[in-house]
């Protein structure tokens, strides 16, 4: 399948048929994720595939319930990772630097290039796929439960299965929106509107606010989880 | 091409010829990688592209001289944003949620999965691209020279063009080494061993320890760039 349609035909996918993803498919998901760029060499990232019943449970339950993060056949923890690079650097002598939040930068940026790919893999395999910001609501019981080391933070989790229902895509805002020219471009009220308006397919009543504010406004879910992820990312050294 | 090819057979271009992207072509690249999932909907990345001579040049010599900065026909600069939901939620009478920490994962999150769309589009069209970490040795120039308002922070740049020389595909780590299950699995002296020997081809001379202490030991390079991160991440309002 042309890569530009399977990027163009992206869309979460949250309801997934049982059967499960062949081995040698999902290894060939991590291989693809691997092949993404990477700083330094330094492939800062982890994946923690989660086959264990009770696990996928509690997680679902960390996530608020969500009910595909115990139903999909694969599910994994994209995970930021420099435990690895400073195992690998003792082991020859060599101590690591005190980088707390380069180690974050480039470990976020690394998972994340990597995920996307293993994402784009899947859907060109026939998969959907759900990234999950849910488990930020409690990375502090999933360091615990996935006995993640310091050095080593949950970012998003990730489903992967055969879609039994492929929603309709989501609207994105226009590309001005998220395209500078040299230097920034402030949004006027009427970019804003506009702004709004593209969005507003995203729910059925057309009202992209409701979702911003539930997420993102004052006491809404980011910042109930904003106090457990500082207190997490400091736990795991990173700054 | 086939999207798995795709994915297979990338590779770090650093040397391109000087044909121009087609202002169409550009805007393909830059309308896929909005296609990539996003966190509540809420899309926290901005791309600033980079026309202007005299600023490439200077970013080029912020990222310690590299020529493909400035030779490169296309030049992006990956932001995490979280301005433009601060600007549209105050635009809608909401007032934004302190969460430095959230907002610098999400943003970082969303702007890697969006960037590496942009990345595979650019490559399932013909173009090459690299990713330029080095942009992290002067970040707070940056925010000045792009203007970045509080709430935008330069991840990593992105060359782009039709490739003068396609240098060999890089080694990575065994899968085994990224893929744990369940549980993280911690790392033997041997597994070490293996990783060094699979890594071996990355350089003529079979060290791949070499760079990683250059960029991650002691003294290095991250080490050399911490203090002005960590200021420049605070001043623009993430944790």
């Amino acid at each position: 399948m042309n890569c530009l349609s399977v990027l163009e035909d992206h869309r979460t996918v949250r309801e997934f048929l049982p059967d499960p993803v062949p081995e040698e498919d999902l290894r060939r998901m991590v291989h693809l994720a691997q092949r993404a760029s990477t700083d330094a060499t330094a492939q800062l990232y982890s994946f923690v595939r989660i086959t264990d019943r009770r696990l996928r449970q509690r997680i679902a339950d960390l996530a608020g319930g969500q009910r595909h993060v115990l139903e999909a056949p694969e599910f994994l923890v994209v995970c930021a990772d420099v435990h690895r690079l400073e195992r690998l650097l003792a082991f020859r002598g060599v101590e690591i630097a005190t980088i707390p939040h380069l180690a974050f930068l480039f470990g976020t940026v690394d998972a994340a290039l990597a995920a996307q790919n293993l994402a784009v893999a899947a859907e060109t395999m026939g998969y959907g796929i759900a990234f999950i910001g849910g488990i930020q609501n409690g990375p502090d019981e999933l360091v615990d439960l996935l006995r993640l080391p310091r050095g080593v933070y949950p970012l998003v989790g990730l489903c992967i299965g055969k879609p039994a229902r492929r929603p309709e895509r989501r609207p994105r805002l226009p590309l001005e929106a998220v395209l500078h020219e040299n230097v920034y471009r402030g949004y006027v009220e009427e970019t804003l509107e506009i702004m709004y308006n593209a969005m507003a397919p995203v729910s059925p009543t057309g009202d992209w606010l409701s979702i911003l504010r539930r997420y993102f406004g004052r006491g809404g879910r980011m910042a109930s989880r904003e106090d457990v992820v500082a207190r997490t990312l400091a736990r795991q050294g990173f700054g």
